[in-house]
């Protein structure tokens, strides 16, 4: 088998057979075959395709380059969450303990994040103490004992798809539905839970930027999950704007425990609940919808919700002050109001403007060598279809990084746009597909 | 400027500006863009295709990227000649000396040929004491004394062309027709002729398979040279069968004596006589085709082109005696007839089996570091419409190494097919564009 040979084969729009696939992952993964011939197979598969068979033995092949690991020790069914990603997204500190405060298991390993904020790694960071790096029994039994924990995703997991997806960075092949969804399954699949929550995102700050695209990638990655006997539903759900007021990773952690103590930001709220009733469905407790956000609804409530994050944080040997009296976490040393200079309605707040600005502030990582600081990030303090007068605040910024702070309003100030009517056509789940 | 950028541009089918052209062909030949993202964009380019001044501001960018050869000492407009590549093609042995008989100046700067035999320089090699590597000035100075020089091409011309050619050879991109007339060309007009007859092949053994490409090539050869101010014209030609009857270094040199003399095969000569009207008329000292034809004709009658190989050769110090009698030219130590087993017609031989049949006995190469055996080769005895009795004689075989004998003798027998009847319907030249 030649390498030349598969790209000849995907130039010419065939698809390729399992050995094929498995041939170009495989040595690809080993260094055997250049970056100079795969980066030419991935534009060749960007612009032609992958049939679903061929996505199925990419996504397996990735799997089978790294270690698995097994859920089999947790007491419970197991259903696991990930979100596609997007702009001030912090869903799963939130819905991590109230899925635990309902009584099933949420078990979560954690990437670092590479994008406009950290990932939820990142974010627990900020908590004095916490141990984000339990071993894998120590992991099990925190989930059995108090049905939560969240730690950093160790071990070698999918590889190839690290290998592959750099690449992709660099030779503008990210953006193809099959090449995403083999890349995501494979690291999900990695991790043998009982079932898969997806979240995948739809607008200006997310992957996918049309709701055909979306729903293309849903049925790929709710196939593949159901290929590999993993119950999978995904929510296609509102990336337009910014979810909640908070982008950055103290301000997101603080919005969080706010919402987990029920003064959270209505669309953070929506989808929190949304999310967690297919989590509750796919666990086999629940049997309907309604019972399951009767539930949701209650531990937020009843702050069964917020006790569970305080005792998953002592569990792990965290401050869980930090919890109680965010007033600890840091802000930074500098911030700067941005106020509108007309009145009217907001009628949009471009997501990714608003992402690439968390970004210039510090919030995020261009490259996995980049620092975070946590304090940098956006306060909003309006959402698509609020009223606003002149000289009204919209955003606050954050950051120690007192030069970034003219960057990051001329990106904010380009980002809303205000109209003198009020939209009021705002959706937060387009689609569900199972 | 990011390499990024523009591959995305290509990949989203948008041309590329000057500019962006010259930005990666530039940055790609000095090492400063890795081969992954170039392999990346020569992919989007395959699929995606370019508009005509893409292809033009490749081909000058190309050529930019070298030195410049000026023909400007020779008396007389200079008239270069290429093909794209067949099996069989000596054309330039001939063509050359019936050129010159008739006082045009011939000047050919020629490459060592990538193929199923050896260019126009491997053959000449034969020829006892020649001397290939002439200075400029001598090389010069021989054309203006006797009308023509063959010499090895030096000199740094389009070396961006060589090394994206390189890459293309490896990632299965070499087979796009804009990314064939920007190389070629780059070459061509780094040599500054007055004009260039294109011989543009097409079937079984060349590039272009189909008229469609063949005329598409043929017209962007056409118009890039024009554009450069040459005068310039294809003709498309016949490669579904092997030129005249002999593939292989020496067996072609012996082939095109016998043309010079007068008993060349009938393709063969055709086809040289088509291309030297060409030629003729683009030296401006001709202007209608049936007077440059009768020239032509009794250059060849009055053995003054024959004459001319000889003067050229001993002019630049080889031994005319090898000419003089073809004897002297090695045929191999190892030859193997192959005879039909059937009777009938032959309605076919695939001039790319008995080209990959000739590089397998030695004729070619495969790589710039293969040796080339000069005495390898194939000798046809039948062309196509020709009648065969069973155990009637189709080809001979030569070579110095006999284990290649029986794996070529596979390929020549399964490249012809015999039936009942002639087929009649040959042509030796499809189609001629200005």
């Amino acid at each position: 088998m030649r390498m030349y040979d598969i790209i000849e084969k995907k130039r010419d729009g065939n698809p390729l057979t399992e050995k094929e696939v498995n041939f170009f992952i495989q040595d690809y993964t080993k260094s055997l075959i250049p970056d100079y011939q795969v980066s030419a197979l991935l534009m060749a598969i960007y612009l032609n395709g992958m049939n679903e068979e061929e996505t199925f033995n990419m996504t397996k092949s990735m799997i089978d380059s790294g270690d698995i690991f097994y859920m089999s020790g947790i007491n419970g069914r197991v259903i696991d969450k990930h979100s596609t990603g997007g702009v001030g997204d912090t869903v799963t500190l939130i819905l991590g303990p109230m899925i635990a405060a309902c009584g099933i298991p949420f078990a979560k390993m954690s990437g670092k994040g590479l994008g406009h904020t950290g990932g939820t790694i990142d974010k627990l960071q900020a908590i004095k103490g916490i141990n984000l790096e339990l071993n894998y029994e120590e992991f099990i039994n925190n989930i059995n004992n108090i049905n939560i924990s969240i730690v950093s995703q160790t071990g070698n997991i999918a590889p190839a798809d690290k290998k592959i997806y750099g690449l992709r960075d660099v030779t503008a092949t990210v953006d193809s539905i099959p090449l995403i969804a083999s890349s995501i399954m494979s690291k999900k699949l990695a991790i043998k839970s009982d079932g898969i929550v997806f979240d995948v995102k739809l607008g200006s700050g997310a992957f996918m930027k049309n709701l055909d695209d979306a729903i293309q990638l849903s049925n790929e990655l709710v196939r593949i999950g159901k290929a590999y006997g993993r119950d999978t539903t995904a929510l296609i759900t509102n990336m337009d704007e910014p979810l909640g007021y908070a982008v950055g990773n103290n301000l997101e952690v603080i919005e969080a425990i706010e919402t987990l103590k029920g003064n959270g930001p209505e669309d953070l709220y929506e989808l929190c609940m949304a999310l967690g009733i297919e989590i509750l469905l796919l666990s086999g407790k629940f049997k309907e919808r309604e019972q399951a956000r009767i539930q949701l609804e209650e531990v937020i409530e009843n702050k069964k919700a917020y006790n569970k994050l305080i005792e998953m944080v002592e569990l792990q040997g965290g401050d869980s002050l930090y919890i109680k009296d965010t007033q600890l976490l840091d802000k930074g040393k500098y911030s700067m109001e941005i106020k509108s200079k007309e009145e009217g309605y907001i009628s949009s707040i471009d997501a990714e403007d608003i992402g690439k600005a968390s970004l210039i502030l510090g919030a995020g990582r261009e490259d996995m060598s980049s620092k975070i600081d946590l304090a940098a990030g956006i306060l909003l303090n309006k959402k698509v279809n609020d009223k606003i007068s002149i000289n009204e605040k919209i955003f606050t910024l954050y950051t120690n990084d007192k030069p970034s702070l003219l960057k990051a309003k001329e990106k904010v100030e380009q980002s809303f746009i205000i109209s003198k009517k009020a939209n009021n056509n705002k959706k937060m789940i387009y689609k569900r597909i199972v």
